[in-house]
């Protein structure tokens, strides 16, 4: 048996919310795809989504994890349910035209009694494809199926104490990331060589606990890649004066907290500190009004009027809920810092305010991973957040 | 301009054998979910696959990247089309239950003229879900929707010389990652440092060429999870003894050559040597019998026959077909080798064999990428097969 991350309690509480949830929505089975989800419920770990995965919560009893045959031995060592509760659809399901994983996992529910009523189901999950639920609705013809994407989410949203100690882990691992960024990246150096030292201060960079993979890898913007998020590193060595921004994380037993901070080789033009300046003070207004009982859009509002000020816009959101985190996105998808989003922020959120500004051909990123706390916000990674000159 | 991983002709020829099939198959237009097909048509490179994007495949004229308007950026940056046919959807759609990426993607196709007739369409791509085929074609009634499930596959399955340089190159990047594996693993080493030094090689093991992020992560199985495959790393460290079975891979330019090995530290139980010993004949049969001309199931058939004459069986498949690859998975969906996969391989088809033998307690791992010749089949890889022990 792997360690779990958490007690037994705490899955008992999270349990114990979506049940309330389902009860509210008049749910009597939750099927969840997301992956997230479906760790954050059974403690399941392992890189097996590429075959189809459920986890199924009736309204009383264990959920269930099925998955494939080949993946139900990983099952039993991380979930924390009975065995008879990890169950394995057989080898010949996967990948073939012939026979889909879900008509089998239909079946299953309908032989367990689960397959009339309604059944809530996440239907925007990563890895949960149309093909997939056309078999599954095909195999429950008695079921009435009820969109219930973000339930679970929205649980997440307000995160424990003991979900709060691992995201300061993972901040820890976030600092020592962009620590590491800032030693390793000099003209002449390679991309992929920062991104693997990089990569190496996240699994490694705390004595007692792993760094876990972050849902995204690390990004770094610079040279021809500036003016553009989420690109992918290559074989271009790092040149004099370019400004370099870095998005980078940490995740401790996959909870992940992002940092992103942005760093110059050579003398700072005037153009970046002007950028920075604005972003620097956006920050602050972030961080003055990110308090229990305000809306996210007011957060938003902030930010946009300290960067009007100096006449910069920005069309994106500027934040979103973040926590436990599978690839490929360690957002929430639920709490957006943006225009429109009502959420009424509470003790317990963490949010990831991350001020992007992609300008013609380079581009400045600042972020801050924020938890909302009884009184204001509190940051959980400590890390200067002005630009790093390094000449 | 980023560097194109392929000349022009190369992309011209894909996009012929995708319309010849489309034209066999009445479409008018292909929409491509899938961001391995996304990126083999357009060359499209970048990790924002967390929202939604597709790629448009007309019939004549160029196809269209459809994405995040801050996307757009890093599509005109990678992609090799006109900047025009590289599409941004407005920011307020990105995960907001108001407005949805594909309402607009739908309303855009509509607005081209292509709303009507027959669209292929792929259902079951990863990070394509049901919500979103829902909203599409609810933009698109006057269209018939065909499943076009790997139809680009079936085109990928078979490699051009440039694609198999990029293999071989990525079949460098594996080997160095497992040499650096037993290198560094020793008793009193933890698992979390170990995947970062083999990631460092599978990154920066090549001079001229980045090494790229590979579709799976590196998977060690040992200690406790050495009974079951797909569990992540953790804190624990090697103990004395431990038979470790390591899937690893190399990828360039997301070409992708997988190296599954083996190593013992200690001295090599019996039974440990036992399986290999079968494992080894195993490997021997797949490379004798795969050829031109020689059907899937045959190849697997001699496995089977190889293990059990040492009392040995194995329920999953033995191998499936690899090439370019985005997360989470590396394998095309095309060609497996089981039985009852009737896929005559030809020359230029690349085949992951990967024959993992999961023990109670214990399990080892022997995988070859094999290139189909003219005349046979030759190993990508080069590196020695037997277990390595580590005194």
């Amino acid at each position: 048996m792997i360690s779990s991350p958490f007690e037994s309690a705490e899955y008992q509480s999270r349990l114990a919310k979506v049940r309330n949830e389902m009860v509210k929505r008049r749910l009597d089975l939750l099927i969840v795809n997301d992956i997230a989800n479906q760790h954050y419920l059974t403690a399941y770990d392992g890189w097996s989504f590429y075959t189809p995965q459920v986890v199924v919560v009736p309204l009383t009893g264990e959920p269930v994890w099925l998955g494939r045959n080949m993946d139900a031995v990983g099952g039993r060592l991380t979930a924390w349910m009975k065995p008879e509760n990890v169950v394995g659809y057989p080898e010949d399901h996967v990948q073939t035209p012939e026979r889909h994983p879900m008509d089998w996992i239909g079946r299953w529910i309908a032989e367990k009694g689960w397959g009339k009523g309604r059944i809530g189901i996440e239907l925007e999950a990563y890895y949960y494809s149309p093909k997939a639920h056309a078999r599954l609705t095909m195999a429950l013809p008695n079921a009435v199926f009820v969109d219930a994407d973000l339930l679970v989410n929205w649980v997440r949203a307000v995160k424990s104490p003991a979900e709060i100690a691992y995201l300061r882990l993972g901040a820890r691992l976030a600092e020592a990331a962009v620590a590491k960024a800032y030693e390793i990246i000099s003209p002449g150096i390679r991309e992929c060589d920062a991104i693997a030292a990089i990569q190496t201060a996240q699994y490694s960079g705390l004595r007692d606990h792993a760094g876990d993979i972050t849902a995204l890898p690390p990004t770094i913007l610079a040279g021809e890649n500036a003016s553009a998020p989420h690109l992918m590193w290559s074989n271009r060595a790092f040149t004099a004066n370019e400004t370099i921004a870095l998005e980078l994380a940490g995740a401790c037993r996959h909870y992940t907290s992002g940092l992103a901070r942005t760093m110059q080789l050579g003398i700072k033009p005037r153009h970046v500190a002007d950028v920075e300046k604005a972003v620097l003070e956006g920050m602050d207004a972030v961080l003055e009004t990110a308090r229990p009982g305000t809306v996210a859009h007011d957060v938003e509002a902030a930010w946009r009027a300290a960067i009007n000020r100096h006449g910069l816009k920005k069309e994106s959101r500027i934040g979103y809920s973040i926590g436990v985190a599978f690839p490929p996105d360690w957002g929430e998808h639920t709490i957006s810092l943006r225009q429109g989003d009502t959420t009424v922020l509470q003790a317990g959120h963490v949010v990831h305010a991350i001020l992007g500004m992609w300008m013609e051909g380079w581009g400045i990123e600042i972020s801050e991973t924020i938890l909302i706390t009884e009184r204001g916000c509190e940051t959980l990674t400590s890390f200067p957040r002005e630009i790093f000159v390094k000449v």
